[in-house]
């Protein structure tokens, strides 16, 4: 994990203290270059770490895949020729069997450290088809529950604290009433990818019952990213888009949102968020005598 | 402006308090198709509003255009027969003179919300070069000037307030002392375009003695942006990333983060960072007789 913060000489300045020169840490933002059997697919910048299951997710989102024995193998390839292995060059094997990705689909396309979805060609290929549907899941999640999970989301960060550089994603799952896996990276939609990528290559798509967990805002390509795994909730800090909830509304997805302290705001599915039990009145018969 | 945001009926629930039923103001994310000479080149996921400046800065973010006389004119297409227009998808027509996107920049990528540099083939690509030198920019700015830039951006977001989903970017002069132009957008890197179209139709690249502020995080994505408009500084309320340093370092840019109060911290092109004056002891002589 030595690549996922790096260490500089900075100068920090306070008005009226001058100037203090020390070490500081950084998140390390590089690009990964993913192919599919030997052919470039998609860059991304994303923070080194867990990239075989940000490959994974990334596959996923693009609804190459979708169940964990479709994902044959992935090895880091060496740079050009006379060039080290930087560990940026990730070739994915599909199953026999599975469909490479569509020509239209490997737009070789660069996505930044915020982005995921990028090199669709027009306004339509924008949405990608589900290979799941969300709508019919029966979760129900206490407003308690979802009061603690970004507490239980910060608490799993381990890299945040040092940089204060990193979104972070988790998968939270009814029926254990854990967090499944928390990713970290410096691009939002990769923290999910990885978080999707390890639930894949767990067999565990799709991931009904459970919830995702953003520490940012809740973007269309976010709420789409949950929906192509089967997630049927995304909860998060901030705000979401417009078009993040009507995708969700569309689609039967529940999207939580300002889920600060003890409060939230519901924008869609809100059958699934169980209110606070209102807390009985403490028996005060004969108890103050 | 209406576009920029839209009302939505949620639900809002507070642990103990039950739950409120109410209308909710949401930032409004669409995808804008942009052409060159009626060939689409990129989608992107971005706040309604600016269009024009946001197409005119992305091509300056690709390389494809540097100067104001480049950027012809643009407009609004239709969407497909019969459908109406519903101004997401803009054609850019160019000078004649100059050259359109190469085939391979050409590449139809989709940007989210979040991401503004996709498409590229390898990361040998991810690199785009700058018309312009940024590392003899003479720009000095007082440490004092530097922390009031979050508050003076903050007082100029207009929609911020109402929805808490968007990210802003402005430009300051030091020669003027002034914020030249803010923008808004649910993707940080839309609103970095939006400021650097706007500059390119004032005529005013390259953008020597200014300072690019930014709501959120510097990636390497909003430094690059950054340098091919001949910005020499880029100040962010968070963290910036390795890749974001690296890059200014290699280039000469001055990149300020964590400015928050009364402190900040200098990663790259320090001198250019005047430190606070050291407050002369107030004169004792005589003045405690």
């Amino acid at each position: 994990m030595g690549r996922v913060t790096t260490r500089r000489r900075v100068a920090r300045l306070t008005l009226g203290a001058g100037i203090t020169r020390r070490e500081d840490t950084l998140v390390v933002e590089e690009p990964l270059e993913i192919r599919v059997g030997g052919r470039s697919l998609a860059v991304t910048m994303r923070t080194p770490g867990h990239d075989v299951e940000l490959a994974a997710g990334f596959l996923v989102s693009e609804g190459v895949i979708s169940r964990g024995e479709q994902f044959a193998s992935a090895r880091f390839c060496a740079g050009d020729a006379g060039v080290d292995n930087t560990y940026n060059v990730l070739d994915v094997t599909l199953a026999p069997g599975v469909a490479p990705p569509a020509p239209e689909l490997a737009r070789a396309f660069f996505t930044t450290s915020s982005c995921g979805l990028c090199g669709k060609a027009s306004i339509d290929a924008v949405r990608t088809t589900s290979a799941f549907r969300v709508q019919d899941d029966p979760l129900r999640v206490s407003a308690e529950t979802l009061a603690e999970l970004p507490n239980r989301l910060r608490a799993a960060q381990d890299v945040f604290e040092k940089t204060g550089g990193l979104h972070a994603a988790g998968l939270y799952r009814v029926a254990d009433d854990e967090l499944l896996v928390v990713r970290e990276d410096v691009g939002r939609h990769n923290a999910v990818d990885k978080v999707v990528g390890w639930a894949l290559t767990h067999d565990l798509l799709p991931l009904t019952g459970t919830v995702l967990m953003v520490s940012g805002r809740a973007s269309f390509e976010l709420t789409q990213k949950a929906l192509m795994a089967g997630i049927p909730m995304l909860a998060a800090v901030s705000a979401p888009s417009s078009l993040a909830v009507e995708l969700a509304i569309e689609t039967g997805m529940s999207v939580v949102g300002f889920l600060r302290g003890e409060s939230m705001v519901v924008y869609a599915g809100t059958q699934r968020v169980v209110p606070a039990q209102e807390r009985r009145p403490a028996q005060t018969e004969g108890s103050a005598a």
